[in-house]
């Protein structure tokens, strides 16, 4: 494990737009603001937080690819490529850590190309639907799965 | 809203051999630790639990239709149901609150028929692969929603 | 024929909710209104009315079970178990009765999944979209079948 | 609406043939036997009947076009255009009237061909199964979705 | 059967345009040819010879239920209505005499959506890719079906 | 093993109507005649029957989970929960014994809804087509693999 | 060519109610309009403009065929033909010169059925979701490809 | 071409038992009545006929491979081979002369498994459910291939 | 019926390897030794074994043939041709006598190609899944239906 | 809206090629020869022109989301990715602008995979076959729906 | 291991016409050409060649057993079989050495049914489009695999 | 050709972390060790390689497009974007050179999704499941058919 414990949150394409996208989708919140959740919630556990987002699929297999070594679970939130990327299920697959995969709005209740997911198929666990809150609930699950504790 | 706020976890088939039912996949944690559990998250926001069990789908139907006035959010692990019943999606869309499902494992792993679930397309949100831990999340959602505080 | 003709009207899943649930589909009137509306139609034909609603498939079962010998014509709206029941298609295949399936809403214009009707493999004849009127409809055809004539 | 309410009855293809056209699936009556129970249903409630057959897809287009301003509810029996015509589903999206869609046997029992129906995606009610009989109580449908009263 | 013995030859949409149309594929013989073939074969057994061709899926139904009565056979080539036409397939419904599908070209060769036949559904035979010589044979098909000897 | 060793012969719904119920297809004997042959069979291995049948799945499911340690090898013809219930595939993976699927009609020539079933997922071994011989078959297919031998 | 260059516009079903069929998909322009509107634009390159609408395939499929000889270009809005009609395929088939497929609305964004279209296999271009404007752009790309000037 | 003209007519499995096979599906002719009528035809023409029936794939393959310079033109009914063998049709693919299916039934009213045929990607021309007559058809069909005349 | 009773007990491709082929799959026995298991059975009914084996698909299409007058009754395990043989479906429809499928395995836990069986659409009863006791058992069964009686 | 108008043309992969790949689908005209005919086109109705073209996935995305506010119109042949990306139909859809769909060639003459667009879905418009006229097109179509008018 | 080690290729119907057989595709090669590269390639290893080919399905399993001790790997193939061949890959399955597939083409460009093939689901490698190289390569390969040097 | 001959060897995604990522698929050889083996093996037929791999396909589609002019073969191992990426499909057809598609697992032998392959269809040849061994023959294949000869 990396000293403190790393958690890297990785974002997917258009989420670097997030609060003016379709806020009757995904709300007003912006990306900055979920950084900053992440962050509160990550160092209440006294780990460190790394995240990135990218509209580029190689370079979210390239983020993923730096975290071994580097980080000790991954929270992901692949958007668009959650559907259609086995580059990014295989970059999952050269990992040994925690996998979790958030989503802002439930993506049940979507189109019907949006309920097939690449990364559910090496993620740990799935959470969507719950919005923002939904990576804090994440990496409280993260946490816990290191064995964190929280900072008092 | 009921006073105090009320939550109904509600479990289905086969979730009361907990512990002892393909531990591989489900761990070793019994249904009764898994309410003492859900017990203990909303009573720490002041909250009440009920907490039913049944491996019968109308009683399922029954359950939910009894949370329309005598509950404030309903969580859900329909277990085998979750794929096959229609008569449990109907009974959630009579009632005006939120719904949150959850899965013990990342049934997006498992065989294709538990890829579909029917309770997605009500739920609000959807934790799974999480363990008991999925349980304290999506209360720790309940209660967010609906505007409750921890107990100091 | 039992003396008088007697008319079973069997009802599934979630309409005992009837009138609070999705009003814009299904409409204000109450399963016990159509209770009332059915009973004055059957007794206008002389005949008696056996009227029923469960939950749960096993009941639903049971109940078509006992027509034998004790009804002459059944008139169902299965709710979602007319999309899933096997048990129910297999129960009324033992039944040598007129049968004819209800439903209040157009079934072809919801989901594609409510398109698919078991019931609709055994039945007589197929009434949906017309509201509580299809149950009218109903049993003035049974009646007829039965080659009753309305009482003066 | 037209006074007297008019009430048009569509048939399509090979239902001039109706009583020497497979007896076992559609029986004995022709469709002047048809007409003349339709025309004695509508005007029990005082209303006027247009009573129409074509075998050609155009004429029952062109026939649901001149309902517009000429009749109040259309009851279709499109018959083996049921499972095609896109074209008449079309024309049925231009009127703003009730629609019925009748047909003498239960196409759910037929082959699979036959389990789709274009015009159900438009019409406000559906009854198959029960003959010419289905024909009256589409009629008694309309009249009573026209507020019409019995005349005396 | 009508005397003397009588064969309808039936032809679907654009066969009038036989000999320009597609000639790499169906040839540079046109209808009239066709018809004269026909003629010719049809009266060497001493029948006579109906010949149509049509357009309009309408009016080919309305030529099929002619041939109640006035026809002891029916020869087919539906052209494109064989893929879409369940009309055409329930006004053969309607005749009891042989049926005989015909296709110039050998259609399981062409695109996949020519594969399938409502035509063939009834028809006591097919034949396909023999070009005009498939009217000859299926000629006399007819006749030896119906019994007629060729005239010395 | 309990002593002495038992079979649990479990019957799904419609099973208590057998030998009136479509008679051409399940043959004249009833379901007590049926439980005579198990229990002279059992009893022929000195073993000992229970033996059930319910229209409910969640009492199918109880019935399945008591089994545990009360019974040493499940025989069930789970009639048409066969084909559609997750519920009881999954109580059937929580006991740690043989598990015989009997069918009284071989299901792979009825509706191809038949052929489906997801007690094959984890029966041993499946026995269908045989009418009540086939629960004899079972019978004695589990007293061997318990290594049971004929009392004298 | 003719002399001077001929340009077929050919309006499938429906199309004669434009501006009162569903105006919040196709507008409030009538067919007569377009028609002003193709024949401005056709006349501003010196050509002649034949435009026509029906509602039966048949006659459809004789426009297309008539066309031969008499036209240079078709511009086609086979309505609701385009999802179902081979027989228009065939025609278009039949004729050597461009082929233009116009729709107002984007067929791809409407139900599924309507994603399918036969007029595309043998059209050189698509153009949709344009409105009125479609007629022109595609007028004006049938003028180019004939290799007309505009007309000072 | 062989000198004389060479008809190789080949049948596959089962077809040895033609007249005592299912014959309310096949008649009662057997193979034997068969190529006597085929010799009769072939020789009508001065042609020479090779026949052969094996239920084996390879030895089908076997024979249509020696078909290479020995026959000038192969009438094949391939049986139950029709639906399933790639090999026939790659053999079929290695010679170069006219090829005729044939079937006594018409497969397309039989199973959807008998839809499907292999030998139709290759064939010149099929002909299906004229029973032996089909043979008679073919062969005549392949002698104006050749250009045989019929021998005075 | 021969005399006495003759059983064919028939085996497909590679079950001469059974015994070394994959034995977690199918066991140490050999073919070598159901045969003697099968003589021993058929004989204590007093009846005569036919017991073959072949890695040809035609072979088995003979045997099925010649047992036409000389058997009574055809216990079957095609092996890998049960999925993909048509030939032998119709072998076995030619034939008047009880038909029994067997395999050694439960092939609906295997690969989805392996759950479709031609033989089950004609056999009698199917067993799977219980080894070599599986040919005992249809072996008695057949014994049964032909009324044999155990030689004492 | 910008000062002056503004409409970006976005080019997908391998368009870079353009008059050296597969000239026989493509045509002989560079990008550079449409980037020339777009912007003369665009400043005939005194608007500007942004025009870029990408290999790269991500930076289509970016490219769109920098539209936002710098743009007034986008016009889009994403090439390849028009068939895969779900992640540049995310990105149109948080633009609020027209979007036009322009193909080179008529895709749907294509491999069947080409036949799906994800553009399709959020596109208001479709042009596609046209060759570089299709831009032409989509640019007069843009003017219009902006309001500009051609500057003299 | 055999001494010396022996290389079985094994090859599948139609494949002793090579040379003759579709030459566009297979080029102008003889399986006798092959079989000469096979030997010289086999022996610049030291190893010892068994070459075979046939049509029957039931031959190519017969070879697969009789490799099991007499080679040390098997090259194969299996021409059509390797699409329909259940039997071949059970064979396969009995096997404990390298197993290679060869095709002379690329199977993935032609026709869909040639995509699957069951003889992968247990290859260790696969070589198509090579042509006649590709069995020297799969020599290469085994000899490689099987520890063997060039002979110098 | 480019003096001296020059073959490009591309690879994509994850290929970089070879060696590391499940080795029990891909063994512990690196990419590395790969280029070592691909420049000897080039070098020892006098010819030039050019090595690269990328994570991004839209670089991936940028070094397929240098080719052009830069390189005479092209060996393509596009790992997971072989399953996805039309851009790639479409990159390679504007380049006229050998292409040859390598796998280092057998790609048949894993998920689904993993059998279709877009770069199938248009290479040349494809080998698959060799190991890093693909790569060395593939270069073998190339180097044959750019006509070099080994280099004494």
């Amino acid at each position: 494990m990396t000293q403190p414990a790393t958690i890297l949150v990785l974002n997917g394409p258009n989420l670097n737009l997030l609060g003016s996208r379709e806020p009757e989708i995904y709300g007003h919140e912006t990306l900055a603001d979920i950084e900053v959740l992440c962050r509160r919630k990550t160092e209440s556990f006294g780990a460190r937080l790394m995240f990135h987002q990218s509209n580029h699929e190689g370079e979210l297999v390239d983020h993923i690819q730096t975290a071994r070594g580097n980080a000790d679970a991954i929270i992901l939130n692949a958007g668009a490529y959650t559907h259609t990327s086995i580059a990014i299920l295989d970059a999952l697959g050269t990992v040994a850590m925690p996998i979790y995969e958030v989503h802002l709005s439930n993506i049940h209740r979507r189109e019907s190309f949006r309920h097939r997911s690449f990364v559910s198929r090496v993620a740990d666990g799935v959470i969507c639907g719950f919005g923002s809150l939904g990576y804090e609930l994440a990496i409280e699950a993260a946490a816990r799965k290191l064995g964190l504790e929280p900072v008092p």
